[in-house]
């Protein structure tokens, strides 16, 4: 298949670097086309047992000095997995749900932090970053590998199919501090853009929460607020 | 005074970008020495307010686009304040303690987070990453005018100063779960380096406290685990 720079409709993204690639191809192999790994690279040294990985599952490997210059002109790793973009299904449960994040950064640490807090289901609301861009599937740090992502048009048609889950909506204006919030399972944590939160109906239909904090900031960045009230509706289970 | 890019010497450093410079002429107006404006920027819409303050406290406007170029080659900000880099000694009370971290991103990250949860003072042991650095500055949002940040070359030194702090080290692996610690005021919250974390000898000093979460992930990232402590240390106050 030709190789090109990743474009949101490409079928196929890619992992940058050998410790992203050992972590999909440890949870994930079935979605892995192929390896690149740059000429002259030691393949005994470091990636030799993730090549060994590769060759036990039966897949390609590729040594290719154009590969990186399409795909990491800038980076100095030596070791690219191609992988198939396959959006999974939710599962019911406890989920995260993104309104219209735009930072792939961001979204990569929420990714991360999600996984860590045992989470494993992240509804995305369109217009939104897209998950499977490198630099988000890098900042996940392989969490993404860990993690079902699954966008929607719009919050209702996320509704439409998880309407029992407890809504919990984050925004400056909630009138429920969050160490106060009832944590009634299964939930649904909702977090708005980075620059413009939630838009205020959001108050309709979930119980809207505020992280209180001092005057000093304007509000806490995304993953932060994310990863906060991850830790505080998730910390009887990891604190028995 | 001649311009050249910023160095850790250097004796000023610079805010890019006309919010982050308001926030410096409200706050720490008696640092700043001058601003540069790209030239032919419309001076009523938008920056009005910010050339009226600083001209209220006497501070100098000039045109340059050779300040651009120098100081924000790639940025695309038309305002930027020149201000006088003047570290300040840390007041007794709740502290936060960096050791070693080497990321302006993440450093800038914590400041806002810190300011957020109404800490005014972090020190910062060696080697570390420069606060005065323009991308630390810049990530704090403006954060940065609100703390006092004081260098130290080891924890001894300082320990030294302000031994009677409650010392609580952050440890993937502390003995006391996170919502287990008992807070002692006044306290420092003490964390390490991005990579590498806190060398182990800090649990024979230190209350050791690790933030539980699966193995999914390896850990937290930084400023997500100071954030999550800073949050559970500080709810009571911000919860009354």
């Amino acid at each position: 298949m030709k190789l090109q720079r990743y474009r949101h409709d490409s079928p196929v993204s890619y992992t940058l670097g050998a410790t992203l690639t050992y972590e999909m191809l440890k949870e994930k192999p079935e979605l892995v086309k192929r390896l690149f790994i740059r000429p002259s690279t030691d393949r005994e040294s470091g990636i030799g047992e993730i090549l060994a990985l590769a060759a036990e599952k039966g897949i390609r490997i590729e040594e290719s000095e154009k590969a990186f210059n399409i795909l990491s002109p800038k980076g100095n790793c030596y070791l690219i997995g191609e992988f198939e973009k396959r959006e999974e299904r939710l599962k019911p449960g406890n989920h995260i749900v993104l309104v219209n994040p735009s930072d792939a950064g961001n979204m990569g640490t929420i990714v991360r932090t999600a996984a860590g807090f045992g989470f494993g289901d992240i509804a995305v609301i369109r217009q939104a970053v897209d998950f499977f861009d490198p630099r988000t599937i890098r900042a996940t740090m392989g969490a993404a590998f860990h993690m079902r992502v699954e966008y929607f048009d719009t919050i209702e048609d996320y509704i439409k199919k998880f309407g029992s889950n407890e809504r919990y909506a984050f925004m400056l204006t909630g009138s429920t501090p969050l160490p106060a919030a009832e944590k009634r399972e299964p939930y649904s944590l909702i977090f708005g853009n980075e620059a413009t939160g939630l838009p205020d109906r959001f108050a309709d239909f979930c119980t809207a929460v505020r992280i209180n904090h001092s005057g000093a900031i304007d509000s806490l960045n995304l993953p932060m607020a994310a990863g906060i009230a991850m830790y505080e509706f998730t910390k009887n289970i990891w604190n028995q």
